[in-house]
């Protein structure tokens, strides 16, 4: 069967191998602790539920502008103004089906084919599958360890830096490392946009995840910035809506109105009804968003202190997301695996702990030494993380 | 603002601009016929919309597969088995956010740039976007009228094939001439796929909606056809369910598991709980889908029996869909009128009906001559249907 040559430039993510090989050992009968699972188990609050079913009721079940209705398009605006410092109207916002499709669509609209697209490595891997397929280079930037956390490497960022780079993908309150920008960092990325006339897509999938004590703030509010930069904005995390598939684009006007033409080729519209329970979202109780975070906050802050005094690994508390990447190097030599799905298979086998490892976000640069694994905890209740993971340390002791 | 070369090969859908001719000369007191509406004004059956407030409740508001959920898939397979004689499993089935988004990933999936690609012209605008947008050769094939109606011009559709000819789109049940192939032209473009070795977009949006008298029938369902085509299907027409964006690709497992690695990419998967609608509009009860067909098939009849003897224009009664393709050659000569847009100006400004051109699907060949326009009676009800007509066959008559 001929399959266009273009299909060997597109990416995937790889994670599901981690689910099915949960799965497969839970299937033996065996009790698994899935800190793979990204998604949230909660469910949507019920006051945004209502609002779909009023919609339903009401019979917007036709077709709607493929930028999306105007009264959400207001809201978000309204409610993105208000943490951002910013001055958007409704004509800065296209709604799309979940915060996904902005990547390939502000890539789409952005790079030419040959330009340097910069995005971070470990990072969420349909970045560097979107580049490749509409045939940017992907020029991966990185973090490094301290003391106190992740950082961005700057001066490899800088080094990267070249006439040809044209876009930076952003993603501040990262996944998989939980980490965000300091002030003076995120100041200095858009003072090097800026410098360099490079395009932002400033991946906000986590802006409301942060948690006590962390600033929110977004790279759109530092000077130069707004004219650059697309938000990619999801309702998926703060509302527990992961499967309603709603999200946004929101940027300049101009860009605003490109992509939605590729809506318009690709999609036509987002879900009409859904529309009206995203407006219920961003206007109505903001109780329950609130309750999530702190649950996500108490399931954090189980995990640090069962892990704080395991031997071999180094835990650093993320001020956002619902992940912890976690350093393993010391415990992988000890226990003489050098190759990460081992690793994973071992501990799983060992422990029931199942979770994604570095592998799972983009390919490591050459250098790359140390070992991480990425634990979430978005879908996993106290109670297994509690068990879990004192199984997974009381295994891991033997090896010291 | 720098944006992407790509973006130029972008093209849209024109049929907006129609719209908002309407809306301005209703906003001055004056009372428009909308024919230019293609979406339904009927609500999504009430068993439908049932279920998806069900699923709500059950909390199927988290990711699911990239593929959709696999009941889904299965009921489609079966559901599409038993129309098309053929013997798909779910695994021939990638659930799609509406049916719009089949097109772009079977010519991302199937054409390598340089291929030729035919597509009908007239026809849905976004085939020949989507093929420049992909680096193709648009290759538009034409239909003919004889005094039975329009049927596809075969000589010139085999005088378009070449050895750099790799995708054929086809859509049976044709917006927007609602016309149907005869049994021994689809066996006839189903040898020369065959032949060619030619990947086949059957886009079947419409295969629901076919008249009394009429047999449905697909390309898939001939002799080494299944091998090679994708079926677009959509739960958007039969269903009265365009705002809830579901649809479907079907096809080889090999090319549907592209499609799927797309979907990963382009936006993880389709709305969860709608899925569940989706199956209860498959198996549950069928009589609303056929009223609202009988409802359809009346405001035909009442346009034919206004319009059939309306000078100057040739009408041919569709078998399908919910469109009717005017020759209007004759009446604009007798006006004087040379430009669509002109035309369509004039005759909303003397009459109140809207309608779209042939100009809004795809551009005319260079040998066209003659002047359609299409009448859409899915957004207009009989007595609104029956005062615009015979306004319009009153003005029109002046001229004769």
């Amino acid at each position: 069967m001929f399959i266009a040559s273009r299909m060997n430039r597109l990416g995937t993510e790889t994670a599901y191998a981690v689910a099915a090989a949960a799965k497969a050992y839970a299937a033996q009968g065996n009790k698994v602790y899935p800190f793979h699972i990204g998604d949230l188990n909660f469910k949507t609050p019920s006051n945004i539920i209502d609002a779909a079913k009023t919609a339903l009721d009401k019979g917007y079940t036709g077709y709607c502008p493929a930028a999306g209705i105007t009264e959400l398009r207001e809201s978000l605006a309204h409610d993105i103004n208000k943490s951002h410092n910013t001055d958007y109207s409704y004509e800065n916002v296209s709604i799309q089906p979940g915060g996904k499709p902005v990547i390939g669509k502000f890539i789409m609209t952005l790079m030419e084919e040959g330009d340097h697209a910069m995005y971070p490595t470990p990072g969420y891997p349909i970045y560097e599958s979107e580049i490749n397929f509409f045939r940017g280079i992907p020029t991966p930037y990185t973090y490094k360890e301290t003391e106190k956390g992740f950082e961005i490497d700057m001066d490899y960022f800088r080094s990267l830096i070249t006439p040809k780079t044209r876009v930076l993908i952003y993603n501040n309150y990262h996944n998989p490392m939980g980490v965000c920008s300091s002030k003076e960092e995120m100041a200095e990325i858009a003072k090097i946009a800026v410098e360099n006339d490079l395009y932002v897509l400033s991946d906000e999938a986590y802006y409301d995840m942060v948690y006590q004590g962390e600033e929110q703030r977004s790279i759109v509010s530092y000077p130069g910035m707004k004219e650059r930069t697309v938000i990619l904005y999801t309702f998926a995390k703060k509302f527990a809506m992961t499967g309603w598939r709603l999200g946004a684009a929101i940027g300049p006007k101009e860009i605003i109105d490109y992509i939605t033409k590729i809506n318009t080729n690709d999609e036509a519209c987002t879900c009409h009804f859904n529309q009206y329970a995203a407006i219920e979202a961003l206007k109505g109780d903001q109780n329950r968003p609130k309750e999530i975070l702190d649950i996500l906050y108490n399931r954090l802050n189980t995990i640090l202190d069962i892990l704080k005094d395991c031997p071999g690994i180094i835990v650093h508390k993320p001020k956002s997301t619902f992940y912890l990447f976690i350093n393993v190097t010391e415990l992988m030599n000890k226990m003489g695996i050098n190759k990460y799905d081992e690793f994973r298979q071992h501990m799983l086998e060992n422990t029931g702990v199942s979770f994604c490892t570095r592998n799972h976000f983009g390919n490591p640069l050459p250098n790359e030494t140390n070992k991480y694994i990425r634990l979430a905890y978005s879908g996993i209740e106290e109670e297994m993380i509690r068990e879990g993971l004192t199984k997974f340390k009381n295994y891991i002791k033997k090896f010291f």
